[in-house]
């Protein structure tokens, strides 16, 4: 038996219903979406390159959707109680271009949509945030959007819950496809969302039947619908060429009391002559003949790139339908007791005096000195600034305990209850990592998770995504090393820290004592334009540090102990290895060999240092790079002559101080390999 | 409204429930299964850490399964046709060690249990592979093991397929938590087996109602019955402590013609008198009261560690069961016509002439010299090794027409047809990536797959799994950087070849022609003992290897011009990059200056080379590193004076030969480089 895959002679039964929807009366609507594909086909042509068959499909879904119920002002993209919009399917860019073009905001000129796909287009292969203001979210990588979707659903119930109804009042809308609904992190962001009950979050769920590997039968059988509402949610099928269907559907999404799926039965690329129903129609321009006969078939006879004035007034007019509730907002916005408060919050700027409590910790943690994991520190800097910084929403991935990413006194979120400020998100780091995304993007938010460090792989593609959106999110992981001991080497993050530290724009911290855990969470909440992560011991870990002054990890890295002479060799570390390197230094200091020793807690930060400054810090002597991981990147600072004190390998099952002598990271073999070095 | 977590004195529900099950007439198979989590408590009190709760829970589930159910035969725990048996809740792997020590498995005695979580343990904190041949695959990040389990049965229904069912007829089993369920992959996997209708897996869920944060009602409401029958699969509840209704519900299984999900009600950390039920019997030793106390519930009145002798030979009679079986097996094997061929499959040998049509390839090529793609070389390597390795069994998540990975003629696997020798995943690159774990821990078969490189984020912590148990799985990763073009920064890998070159055991490859693609490969089939990903152009590159004999990609790194006189500069390139550097060296030597290109496909190779060889490829002079990559972990290879050319953030979205353009990677760009440094 060969491949399903249909053979090119195979009768396509699309066709047949294609032809029975083309004989419908072309209604008002239908025209209006076939503007959106004649758009889409003519981008796909001129960049010879790019997905026409998705916005070909649900144009139709999409128009009734951006002209009767999503609720925006084309002439304020970023109006704070918009509803969101997440093309998750985000392939089909130009569906997203083209409404926004239609719609008149500006920015997103017919010029724009000529140049789809080329460089310096806001009209980007993928919708990109950043490139233009109507666009919620990068998505492309499959389910991110419906996880970030999840985010932005959860961030307007915090909201409503914290600043009213009165300014907060709004619904999230996803399209996703059949790539989005069988990717893992789909099922993490719709458990929850099922699970919290997001009442206002709607999914319109392209159901094509077609994946790029051709017919979805050769690979997906799922009952979607069926496993949705295991999830707890309201679920609905419709002909997603029926304006009429999808209308009362939507209506009936906007009563739900549950979050809804509404699948609606499509044919991709619709209109196409021979590809539509087919892969052909996916990601690859139709190919002039194929395009003038989709634009026929849809009545459609314009030049490329033109759209009859009647109908773009038309869309004009959705654009502008927003208008009115958009000033009435503004004006019960002006006269809200929290108007400063949430301009403050959706602009990402932070409390006035939300630093002070943590310069208390600091001044305290200077005098005391106190012995503790750093991922203890880390909930002693979160009691000090989550009272004061009130947008931060913490939560973990069923690790709480583990994490210390809670603060005494702050309730949970629960179902029915958006006026806490943690959140449970189960053993669903992926999703977390989305749905925070999501959560930034909506703003008014600064969300922290927890995990264990090794699991930054379970969700690394949304930390990069959060990179590649410069959003401030920022990642409790700890367990930072073979120092979580007995769990071994599935728990134990070896090469984890250069995994991350290659993602550009993501900063990592990996603090040694408590005083620089407070000194990197204050950077990271600082931080507005990137996401970071704080990679935590679980063991303990004595203070070196008793000033309280400067942020001395704000340069990323810094002398922590000077030599008493000139210096024979510099010991760099990171996190719980500065200990040892400060242990090795009194040890050869003590037999006359002059060492100074770094903490080098950031490589981002540091990096962005002068030459000087790196220079001076780093030293001329003999560099020791010291770190409880392997040495992936370390010669950036060690130079061709430098020494690394690390793993090379996996880890171990073992109590974790036999696993630092077992792997010859301590103070002694430390002192011995610089010895035997130096010669 | 605070959290949801019950406070200390919240009465526990489960100590109801427990007090009347411990209240029946204590059969023989309780005894069996009291001895199990005596054990777990024990071996978990003595290492001071470790995870009662699930082994305690599920003990007498795990009893009839073991005694009734498991082909296995402790006497040779490898037998290629046994059942597997997954712990994918491998936090619980006291479960399994005492399982296969009752069993009587050589290797894991008393004193091996005594040592559970110590160094060079095989009782590691989670069940790794490797360090038990009963341990059939490391778990611990959770549903992974769903997802080996869903590969494990593939793979035998391929090989049943290939041998026959005289060879080849098992099950696999596979226990699971809620924390497994929770986790995308599960979703993934089971959809997958769902759709290809894996009859024989099974999977017992230990739906004990706890996860670590507290009760799974704080995050979790899925009904998760409901949604595997969705995906296709038969389900069924049971009372995880009655062993008739387990029983009966494991013989239902057997007789399924879908896969099966048995949910276990039970309660975690049964016979714990206050800890039963609640998610403080979870992670944590039970302490020395509640341990014996829970033994006192049990009626086990025994020394730690000391199992009674009746309880002793029922259970290593359990482990003999399948001698009779398995002797039974063996005289089929002996007789079978293909018994050869199985063994040498099954022993991860390849044929004997596998390499010959891939010589004639590379003959081929290096008269040719064709100006490919490198994901189209890789297809033709596949054309010729695919046919030579009966046990190559490829596929792709959703790509086959980008990623190649397809050859004509080979048959797709379908629902009820596992002749052929191409899996369509579908949208599912980390179930993929983990099933595919499965089929070579299982056995007889070299997996290979096919997705966007920038996706390997996706399967990211399947892959660490491949690393650490070495397991021979090679990721065809097309696409490999701003090359792909339009598609945009989303699509584009920038950090992926760094993020994969940090992990240990892992071989990345990056061959930059068609000839240098086929050494690739071979490399890749050859190498047993480990995962392999091989990073490939989706633009067309100029052949520049025009030798057939040594295969020079197995040294990792090689000149591939030398200079024309004493080395001044040496351009060193991956993939794509090796064509721009040979650009650039023709420019400079046209200009007098002597230049060598160096190709390095592969890192860990090359630094697998003695020190000289390294030297002498990398020459003296100016070190001059290109890759459309950043340059993280690169000075390893340039020394601290060097100069990298590449990307130093994400890539954007326009035509590919633009991009390389707007970010400087054109030869133009490093001849100009070099000259401004040779001053």
């Amino acid at each position: 038996m060969a491949s399903l895959a249909p053979s090119p002679d195979a009768p396509n039964p699309a066709l047949e219903a294609q032809a029975a929807i083309l004989a419908r009366p072309a209604t008002e609507e239908r025209r209006m979406a076939d503007a959106i594909r004649a758009l889409a086909i003519d981008a796909v042509e001129k960049a010879k390159s790019g997905h026409p068959g998705m916005p070909m499909g649900m144009a139709d879904a999409a128009t009734t959707l951006f002209t009767r119920f999503l609720k925006f002002d084309a002439a304020d993209p970023r109006w704070p109680d918009r509803d969101r919009f997440v093309l998750s399917a985000g392939h089909g860019s130009m569906l997203l271009y083209a409404l926004l073009h239609l719609t008149g905001h500006a920015g997103m000129g017919i010029e724009e949509l000529q140049r789809f796909r080329q460089l310096h287009s806001p009209a980007a292969g993928h919708p990109e945030f950043g490139e233009h203001p109507g666009i919620e979210t990068t998505t492309g990588p499959l389910g991110q959007g419906i996880a970030n979707g999840v985010g932005m659903a959860l961030a307007e119930r915090l909201l409503a819950a914290r600043f009213g109804k009165s300014l907060v009042d709004h619904r999230t809308w996803v399209i996703c496809g059949d790539g989005c609904l069988q990717e893992g992190i789909s099922h993490e962001a719709a458990s929850l969302a099922g699970h919290l009950q997001l009442e206002k979050l709607c999914i319109l769920y392209d159901d094509n039947n077609i994946t790029i590997d051709g017919d979805t039968g050769l690979s997906f059988t799922d009952d979607t619908l069926r496993r949705f509402q295991a999830y707890g949610w309201a679920v609905r099928r419709v002909d997603g060429h029926d304006a009429a269907e999808v209308e009362a559907a939507l209506t009936w999404a906007t009563r739900s009391r549950k979050p809804t799926l509404i699948a609606c039965r499509t044919i991709i690329g619709f209109s196409a002559p021979t590809k539509a129903g087919t892969a052909g129609s996916h990601g690859s321009p139709l190919g002039p003949k194929e395009a003038e006969a989709a634009k026929s078939a849809m009545g459609w006879n314009h030049p490329p790139f033109e759209v009859p004035e009647g109908i773009r007034e038309r869309w004009n007019a959705a654009g502008r339908r927003g208008a009115g509730t958009r000033r009435a907002w503004l004006k019960r916005l002006a006269k809200h007791p929290m108007q400063a408060e949430f301009e403050r919050a959706m602009a990402g700027k932070l409390p006035e005096s939300w630093h002070e409590p943590l310069a208390e910790l600091r001044a305290k943690l200077a005098e005391e000195k106190p012995k503790l994991a750093t991922r203890v520190s880390s909930q002693k800097a979160l009691e000090a600034l989550v009272p004061a910084v009130p947008e931060m929403v913490g939560g973990s991935a069923d690790l709480t305990g583990s994490n210390n990413t809670n603060v005494k006194g702050v309730p949970s979120v629960v179902r029915g209850n958006f006026a806490g400020r943690y959140i449970h998100w189960g053993v669903r780091e992926h999703g977390m990592a989305a749905a925070m995304n999501g959560m930034a993007l909506h703003g008014g938010i600064i969300p922290y998770s927890g995990t264990f460090l090794v699991f930054a792989d379970y969700m690394r593609p949304a930390i990069r995504l959060a990179a590649l959106m410069r959003q401030r999110v920022i990642h409790v992981l700890t367990h930072d090393s073979i120092g979580l001991g007995e769990d071994g080497p599935t728990h134990q993050p070896v090469e984890t820290l250069a995994g991350l530290r290659c993602i550009p724009n993501l900063v990592v911290f990996r603090p040694g004592d408590a005083m620089e855990t407070a000194e990197c969470w204050e950077l990271a909440v600082k931080r507005a334009d990137g996401p970071t992560v704080l990679a935590l011991s679980r063991q303990n870990l004595a203070a070196f540090r008793a000033d309280a002054g400067e942020n001395r990890c704000a340069r990323g890295g810094y002398v922590v102990e000077e030599a008493s002479g000139p210096r024979r060799a510099t010991l760099i570390a990171t996190g719980s290895e500065v200990g040892v390197a400060l242990a090795a230094r009194a040890a050869l200091e003590a037999e006359g060999i002059a060492v100074a020793v770094v903490s080098l807690p950031s490589w981002e930060l540091f990096a962005a240092q002068d030459a000087s400054y790196q220079a001076q810090v780093l030293g001329d002597g003999l560099r020791v790079g010291i770190e409880a991981a392997i040495g992936f990147g370390w010669e950036r600072w060690l130079g061709s002559d430098g020494l690394f004190i690390g793993m090379h390998g996996f880890g171990a099952s073992a109590p974790a101080e036999e696993l630092f002598r077992h792997f010859g990271i301590t103070p002694e073999a430390v002192a011995a390999a610089v010895k035997k070095r130096l010669g």
